[in-house]
């Protein structure tokens, strides 16, 4: 299971107030919840109307949160230059977040996530938008493999997001999402799926319960990496015992492992 | 969806202590916290030893509980003459805790379900054991639907239990049960679906999450019923949100309902 901490996001208020500052405390206690919860990679995002400023941002980041814990990280922009700027200084093999089937995005980051040594996030949208159903989500999972092993990435690098979207919308939503994870699961049995689900309880109350659901749903069918507050109650206790449902963890090893390590209280 | 909530239960000692004493107050702080989560109906079992004592109990938790509320019971014992008592004195229309293809059982309580408007929950074990795989569950499920509806239940009265076994000793069974619900759901459309599922972390540490997770996956695939604690945090929200997901909650209007009913806090 790959779970990616989301928390350290400069959309958030206290995070963007944080990084202005350059308030390394509050970012280090951030990041360190986050471990501490079962965090294996923590997401970075210095997002800053100035592409300059993001930058600067992203380097400051990457350094701070390098200079107190080993977790990977996971370097979270739309520019490509944050992105390479976090790249570079990454100790370990770090995430990128993201790709996708849009143009000038594939055409932007394709070349950076294929120079470094990487895993990436790859997002099934396109020019045409969100996708809609299954066999549409399997077929640009399908392009997005090949766009990314084809500059050299192996399948085991690439983290395929199928999207989810609000179910109050389109109610079929959460059952495409979940057919197209294991359809992606049989046709490429190493590759990476998952990515933020949040969206899909978007319009809802109590969206908690809905993303729960969903996280033990989409692990079950074989999701297998998610961006996730893993401080939320539930959050990381449900994806692992999804996994043991569904067979991805082989004798309950990985539950009773975190079961062990303090992660299922 | 159809909660039955499962706490008056006499083999729980704190009730088999207040079932002894007559503590009325007890029994019915029981019946009230569990219809405030979310309970539809609630289940009585009054097991003891001597089966003329197990019958005396239950008419008294039928009658008390009766006294205080109008949610429906849920009659749950193996001695046919404390569920024919049950029955007897039960004004809403209650369920019967179960039947079975195990031949004596069958034979000693169809002819009490047949007499009686009632629902039945119908376990798939048989004289051979629990069931293994998918095939033979729906082939189970088949023989109770045919068993009951040729003795005059209607298919919707009958609740169909798939027997969820310890994921601990067969990795694949949580698999095999969300098949089996999915094809006994399309087979039989009207059909309700569910049981007693917390034999799933049978084995495990952390048995909360493991419950959890087979709950949103169970009702995900077509589950609409089940014997659950719906005071145990988190329950009833992830079950109603796994019918969202899965599309048994049309408009999400159950989900709604629930929230503004404060029971998705």
């Amino acid at each position: 299971m790959i779970i990616i901490g989301e928390k350290i996001n400069a959309t958030r208020k206290a995070i963007a107030a944080a990084i202005a500052a350059r308030d390394e405390a509050h970012i280090i206690a951030t990041a360190e919840a986050q471990v501490d919860a079962g965090a294996d990679y923590l997401d970075l995002n210095a997002g800053d109307p100035d592409p300059a400023a993001e930058v600067a941002n992203m380097k400051w980041l990457v350094e701070r949160v390098q200079a107190h814990t080993d977790v990977p990280l996971c370097v979270d922009s739309a520019n490509p230059d944050a992105v390479e700027a976090g790249l570079s200084l990454a100790r370990a093999k770090p995430i990128v977040n993201s790709i996708s089937l849009e143009a000038e995005r594939m055409e932007a980051f394709l070349p950076v996530v294929a120079r470094h040594e990487c895993m990436v996030v790859a997002l099934c949208m396109s020019d045409g938008g969100m996708p809609s159903g299954v066999d549409d989500r399997v077929d640009r999972a399908r392009q997005l493999i090949e766009r990314l092993t084809g500059a050299g990435k192996a399948v085991d690098e690439i983290i395929v997001d199928p999207c989810f979207l609000p179910v109050s919308a389109e109610a079929e939503s959460a059952r495409h999402v979940c057919d197209a994870i294991a359809a992606i699961r049989a046709a490429w049995p190493k590759v990476h799926i998952g990515g933020g689900l949040s969206n899909v309880s978007f319009g809802l109350p109590a969206r908690k319960y809905v993303n729960l659901a969903m996280l033990a749903a989409a692990v079950y069918h074989g999701m297998d990496a998610a961006i996730v507050d893993p401080c939320s109650p539930n959050v990381v206790p449900i994806m692992l015992a999804g996994a043991v449902l569904g067979g991805a963890d082989e004798w309950c090893a990985d539950y009773v492992s975190a079961y062990r390590g303090g992660k299922l209280k």
